[in-house]
């Protein structure tokens, strides 16, 4: 690989808005259509490469009536918002391994104007995770698969996943920072690890970040600089939790220049200033905590959701006695 | 120097608050006793090496009754807060250069309760700066210099000012990423030639960054990695513009015994929520522009002052064609 620049335009680099997907986890997929078509069009006139839409829920799992379109990700759902999508930017949908009905919900790639499905999955599914990849791939979509919480993986099983992951019919394995708890110093190791059983098969890597130690932009970098090509990122950095790496920072880093910031500073400010009074993302001091402690962020969630969210000390002592 | 890794305790790495010191630039230096008391505990209880309390400002320049006592930071003032300070936390004041009437304002060592002069120059004021290094390494102070603004700093002349002081009294030459445009390939490249230099008269570097690019702790880990040992850093990131390294995240990553992260998330519990809603610092739009753009985060601040603060395509317009 060349040597790596500041000024390089990196063309070889694809960049994923997964706001709508992500920020869903926080409202329960419940957006206003005028937000998701400002989401759309921003991702298209400022060149981003793919834009997640959302889940691929299994109804029989989640009640219809309880959760926002995104949840499932209906044809009609997207359609709605993108007709048949007559632009550069590809559209792609989140499958969670045992909670996706994907024979069934996931149609025939002629069918549908979704061009990418990423499998999203915890060690323990990665059987069923080969099988959607391959039902996916069978079905004529670029395909994806997203490891999940891999801070508690252990490093002999992990090897062994990307092992069996470079052998599937995914062209993109993406590094998960489920818990918010990875420093440079992880993500270049990692990214030696997934890249070298990525590349044995012609694969390329991705990078999904959060922002609990307001490391998501830097990671994001760090995982570029170190070869991974395929970065997510999100408007005014909204997600779960901590959030992600903000969209508008990561296409105003990359010179190529058909990534445009402008767009994306419009549509957060037409839509995310507002959204950020009803909705809550951010660092706070939970998700350090729990980061600290290599938890998951769903316990600073809650606490976050309790009358003692601002008792940190609490927090803290309740976690480090757990 | 031997390979550092994520286990190393780092006891050579030194941590200086300057909460009140940056944060006083958001409010005219006029915080209440008790918040000052309070980061003062915090930084005793939590094991940090020095706290920053303020400016040395000429009185001559600023009016006393316009500004907060933290602009001037008396002895009066400070051991109203601190006693004798009969702890193992040194105290800091910054002295800008042309700013500070320094032979009257900075009393003999052994009249102070201050253990540390940082002198803040830009690269135009090194003459002065040089006499006022002196002047407080005669008094009986540790000295540091902090040059500002170098992202737009040629690098034949930074290499001058580094050999200046690295031929001067202070002990320590601090990178100052002042517009919070630097990235992690930056900090590599000044740690560099700034290690060089100090390290060829027995000095060591610091680092103090800003969060206009949400890389503030990254770029300070960055630092650090690359063999920088002193670190500033703000209880909440609070500080002017876009905020600076937040503490608990930097004490809460190094990895000696002496920091503690509970009496700092104390701290902020108690009087930094609370300041939250009175002052604005942190990450915002305006702040990646002027980042992008490189120019000084002052015309954000003035345009987050405005009326059109939310209007971030216009602000993008304006600088663009500026």
């Amino acid at each position: 690989m060349a040597q790596v620049t500041l000024l390089d335009s990196r063309s070889d680099v694809k960049v994923l808005d997964c706001t709508i997907r992500d920020g869903g986890l926080i409202n329960s997929h419940l957006f206003d259509d005028e937000v998701v078509r400002g989401v759309y069009h921003a991702c298209v006139e400022g060149g981003v490469d793919y834009m997640e839409v959302g889940y691929k829920g299994d109804k029989k799992i989640f009640a219809r009536n309880k959760f926002g379109d995104w949840k499932f990700s209906d044809e009609d759902s997207i359609r709605r918002i993108v007709g048949d999508n007559p632009t550069d930017l590809k559209l792609s949908v989140m499958a969670d391994a045992e909670k996706t009905d994907y024979r069934t919900d996931i149609l025939p790639r002629e069918q549908s104007v979704i061009d990418l499905i990423r499998v999203a999955t915890y060690i323990h599914q990665i059987p069923t995770a080969i099988n959607m990849i391959k039902d996916a791939k069978d079905k004529g979509y670029e395909v994806c698969v997203n490891l999940m919480a891999i801070s508690i993986v252990k490093d002999k099983e992990l090897l062994e996943a990307l092992e069996i992951f470079s052998q599937s019919e995914a062209e993109t394995i993406v590094i998960v920072d489920s818990f918010g708890t990875l420093m440079g110093e992880h993500i270049r190791d990692l990214a030696k690890k997934y890249l070298k059983a990525a590349r044995a098969t012609g694969k390329e890597v991705g990078f999904h970040g959060h922002n609990n130690l307001q490391l998501g932009f830097s990671n994001t970098l760090e995982a570029m600089f170190a070869g991974v090509t395929r970065l997510d990122a999100t408007i005014f950095g909204m997600g779960r939790g901590a959030g992600n790496c903000p969209l508008e920072l990561l296409i105003s880093f990359i010179k190529n220049p058909k990534y445009q910031l402008r767009p994306i500073l419009k549509c957060i400010e037409d839509h995310f200033l507002k959204l950020r009074t009803e909705m809550e993302w951010g660092y706070m001091i939970p998700y350090l905590v729990t980061a600290h402690l290599n938890r998951h962020p769903s316990a600073a969630i809650e606490w976050l959701d309790s009358p003692e969210r601002d008792q940190f000390v609490k927090f803290y002592d309740k976690l480090n006695e757990a």
